[in-house]
C-alpha cells in the first residue's frame, strides 16, 4: 500500500462520455482522462458519481477501468469506483480493479433498503477480505442514500485495508469530529466542492473533485496555498472559484462538466437517458461563470 | 386496459427469496406468491421494493416475472415492477413484462443523480410509448431518492397509459391534494402501510402492501370496512394491525416479511447480501406483535 | 372537572383584533367571539396561536380572558391559552384564567432554548399544582419550537390534571400511536386543519381550529358525519373545505382569518406589527376559495 | 458609527445569573461581565441568547443594559440584544440601549407566526429609523424560528444603519455566499461556535461567542492565528477547543456556561425556570472537557 500512504492533493474524477447510441465512448473517455493527468491531478478516480457508475453495466465498467489504466500509464495512482447494491457484485468489481492495476478502490454503501450499521460493516469487511489494495470508504447520503455516522466510519477503519475516508455530507463539524476521533493516521478526503476551503482548513489531506475537468489551475492553486499555510491566499483563490463549484455541484456533475467542456471547446460526448443535457438557461449561466474565472 | 380500470383493493407484494448461495429460489417464490392469491389479494405485484428489485440482475428479474405469471395463472391481475436507473433498461423490462402477461407495470424514477422534472417526464414518456399496458407511477423518496411533486404527478398523467398513482411519501395532505387536483378518474393507490386508514379515508382506491404475506385477514377486513362505509369498524381493525404495520415498514420489508413468515412456520428463504436477517431483539418484538394479532 | 370530561367536537379559536394604534380592540373581540358561540362551537379557546398570545402583554392577556368569560356567559366551556416562556408567568396566567372562569387551560411549552424532557415535565407539573382545572398539553413544533415525543406526552399524562392532548405536528402515525399508547381514557384533539379528516378517522375527539370564524357550517358538517359513522359523507364535506383549510394554515391564521372575515363583510380589525395583512395576491386567492365554498 | 467600523474579533456574551428567588442577580452579572472585559474581549454583548433575553421582563432588560454600561465603563463597545416579538417593543428597547450608551444593537427577527420577508424588512426598517446606532442583523433559525435567506439579508443591508450580519445557521456555503454577494464592506460575524475556524477561513471578521466565559485564552489564540495568516496554528488551537465548543452549543449555552463557571470555581448563580441546571452526567463530561483544555 506504499503508493497510497502518500495519496493526497487533487483526486480528479473523469466523466463517462456516451456516443449517439448512448454507448460508452471509450476513445473519448481516454482523451478526457489524459487531460486530467496532464493538468496535474495527483490521482485519477474513474467510475465515481461523476462517471455515472450506477448507470453502466458490468462490461462497461470493466472497459472504463481498463481504459483508465491504459491511458494513465502509471503516471499517477488510480482510485476506481466499484460500488454496487449487492456485496457479490462489489467484490467482483473490486477484484477486477485490483487485477487491472488500480491502486485503491472507492466504495459507497449504496442503498435501496436502508442498511443497518452491521450490514454496512459486513459489506466492507467482505470486500476488503477479497482484495489486497486499500479501500476509500465514501460517505454521501445525497447520492448513496445512507449517511454513515462518524461512529460507523470509525468502526470501518478497524478493517485493515480501509485506510481512507471520503466525506461528502457537507457538514464541517463532522470533519472536525473525524479528525479528532480518527487521529492523524487516517487520511481524510473531502468530496464536497463548495466546502473545499473549509475542509482543507479542517485538515483534509485531499479533495476528490470533478472540477479539474474545467478549472484545474484554480483547484491546484487552492491546494498549493494550503500547503504553503497561506490562509489569505487560499481564501482569495477559493473565492474566485466558489460560485462555479457551487453551480456544478448543485446542477449535477455529469451534466455540468459535459456542458462546461463543450463551452471550452472540448468534445464531451452525450449523456445516457434519463440524464439530459443542462438546460439552456443553466448553460448560459455556466458560460458566464467560466468566463469570469477564465 | 379494461382489466385495470377496475384494479382496486389489496395489491400484494411478494418477497424474493434466496437460497444458501444467494441465488433466487424460484420454486419458493411461487409457493409464497400462491399464498397471496389464495388469501384473497386483488392483484399481485412482483419486483417491488419488497421483492428487492434493484438487487436482481436482468435474468433474475425475467425469471421472477415469468414465475409470477405461471403461478397466478390469470386468477388476478399482475402489476410488475420494472424500474431501472436507465431509460433503456426500464423499456426493456417493461416490454418483457407486457409480453409475459402482466396487466400493468409499476415504475419509480430511481435516482442516483437527482433528475429534473423534464428528465423524469421524458423517462416515463419513452417507456409508455414502448408498451401498451398501463403504468402505475410510483412516488417514494425514501427508497427511490426522488420526491415527485404533485404538479409533476399531474403532468405524468398527460401520458395516455399512465393511469395510476402510487404515493408512499406518508404525507396525508398530498393525498388530499392529489384527489382534488387529479379528480376521480385517476386511480390513486397508497403505498404507506402505517397510513392505510388515513389513505382510504382520503379516498385511495387501493393499498399496495407486503402485509398480506403475514396478516391477510386483517388487511382485507380493513378494506371491507371501508367499502361498507363503516369508519368505526375500519378504525377498530386498523388499530389492531397498526403497530405491526409500523414495525414492518420501519425495519425494512424484505427483512421483516421473511422473519414474520418464519415465525409463522412458513419457509421464507434467505436474503441477498448486504441485506441481513432481522436482529434477535427485533425478531422477538415481531414475534410478540404477530402473537397479539394472531 | 366534569364539564371537561365531555369536551369534544369543534373547539373554536378567535383572533385578537387590534385598532389603528395597534391596541387590542376588546369590543370587536367580543363581537367576533360571540359569532363563534352562536354558530355552534362546542368550546371557545382564546389566546391561542390564532389569538397571537405571545404578542400580548400581561394586561392585554387578562383583558382578553375576562372579555371571553363575559361574552360566552356560560354557554360553552372556555379553554384559555396561558403559555409563556417562563414557568412563573405561566402559573400566573393559569391562575388568572381559573379565577376568571375558564374551564381548562391550554399550554404549549414555548422554547427559545430547547428544553429537556425533564424541564418540560417540571414546567407542566408546577403549573398543574398551582391550579385545579384541567390542562390541555399542546404540541406544535412549528410555532412552539419544541416537538414533544409521544413518550413525553405519555409522561405528562401522569400529572393528574393533564387530561387532554392537542397534537399539531401533522403526523398521522403519531395520532395512531397516541391512541394506541394512551388508550381511550385520554382525550386526543387535533390542531392541524389540513389533517382534520385523517385525525377524526384516527379517533380524535375534537378539532381545535380557527376555521369556524369563516366556515362554521362546513366544519360542523364534517364533525356530524364522523359522529354518524359516515366516512363517505365526511370525505365529501372535507374535500369541499380542504383547500381552504390548507390555505389558511399555510399563510398564517391571524392574517388569513382577518382577511377572510373582511371578505365576508365582517369587521376584523388590524394586526400588530411585525405581522402585516395578507398580500394582495393571496387575498384574491382567499376570496376565490371562500366563494367556492360559500 | 465610527467605533463600530472597527468592530471585529471576539464579541463575548455574558450569561444573566439569577438568585434563589429566580430574580436577576445584577451584582453577580457585573462581576461576570467584568471578567469578560479583563480577559480581552473586543466587545460585550448582553441580552443575547446566552443572556436569556426572552425570559426577562422589560425592567430586567433595562437593568441588565444599564449594568453592562456601568461595568464596561467604555473599555470596549457594547452590542445590546433588543429582539422582541413585536416591533413596538423592539423599538422601545433599541432606544433604551442607545440612550444608555450601547454602541450597537443586535436584532434577531423572533417568530411565533412565521414572518414574510416583507414583514421582516419592515420590522428592521422601523427599528432602524428609530435609532441612530448601527444594527447587527442576526440569523439563527434554531432559536429564532426564522431562517433569513441570503437574499433577505442582502436586502436588509439597504437600510443605512444595518451594517453587520451575524450568521448562526452553521452553513459554511452561506458564509461564502454572503461574502461573495455582500462584498467586503459589510462586516460578517459568525455566531456558530463549532464553525469558528471554518467561518474565519471564509472571511468572518468576528466571532460572537459565550466561550470566553470559560476559555478566553484559547478563543483569543484562535483569532490571533487567523490575524497572523497562520492556518496550521489556527487549526491546532481550534482542534484543542472544538469538542468543548460543540458540547456547550449542543447542550444549551445558559446551562453549560453556568456549569462551566461553577466547575472553574466561579460563582454563576441559578437559572430561571423552566431552564434547569445541566444534568449530572453532562456536568461530569463538561468537567472532563474543561480539564483537558485547562
Amino acid at each position: 500500500m506504499s503508493k497510497l500512504k502518500t495519496l493526497r492533493g487533487i483526486i480528479a474524477y473523469p466523466i463517462t462520455p456516451f456516443d449517439a447510441e448512448e454507448k460508452v465512448d471509450i476513445h473519448l473517455f481516454k482523451k478526457l482522462t489524459d487531460r486530467l493527468v496532464t493538468s496535474g491531478s495527483h490521482a485519477i478516480a474513474p467510475l465515481g458519481s461523476t462517471g455515472v457508475l450506477p448507470y453502466l453495466n458490468d462490461q462497461e465498467k470493466e472497459a472504463v477501468v481498463e481504459a483508465t489504466v491504459e491511458v494513465v500509464a502509471g503516471r499517477v495512482p488510480i482510485v476506481a469506483g466499484v460500488s454496487n447494491l449487492t456485496t457479490e457484485r462489489t467484490i467482483y468489481h473490486a477484484r477486477f480493479a485490483e487485477t487491472a492495476g488500480a491502486a485503491a478502490v472507492m466504495i459507497i454503501p449504496m442503498s435501496y433498503w436502508k442498511l443497518t450499521d452491521d450490514e454496512i460493516f459486513a459489506h466492507y469487511r467482505k470486500v476488503a477480505e477479497a482484495i489486497s489494495i486499500p479501500i476509500m470508504a465514501y460517505n454521501n447520503p445525497a447520492t448513496g442514500g445512507i449517511d454513515m455516522s462518524p461512529a460507523l466510519l470509525k468502526r470501518l477503519l478497524e478493517i485493515p485495508n480501509v485506510t481512507m475516508i471520503k466525506e461528502s455530507t457537507g457538514d464541517v463539524q463532522r470533519m472536525h469530529y473525524l479528525r479528532r476521533v480518527l487521529g492523524e493516521e487516517v487520511a481524510f478526503f473531502n468530496g464536497s466542492n463548495p466546502l473545499a476551503l473549509a475542509a482543507f482548513s479542517a485538515g483534509a489531506v485531499g479533495w476528490c473533485t470533478a472540477a479539474p475537468n474545467l478549472i484545474p489551475e484554480l483547484n491546484h492553486r487552492l491546494y498549493d496555498a494550503i500547503l504553503a499555510n497561506d490562509l489569505a491566499g487560499a481564501r482569495e483563490v477559493f473565492d474566485a472559484q466558489s460560485e462555479l463549484l457551487t453551480f456544478i455541484t448543485a446542477n449535477g456533475l455529469p451534466r455540468t462538466i459535459a456542458a462546461g467542456l463543450q463551452i471550452q471547446g472540448i468534445e464531451s460526448g452525450l449523456l445516457r437517458s434519463p440524464l439530459a443535457p443542462l438546460g439552456a438557461g443553466d448553460y448560459l449561466k455556466l458560460k458566464s461563470l467560466l468566463g469570469e474565472v477564465g
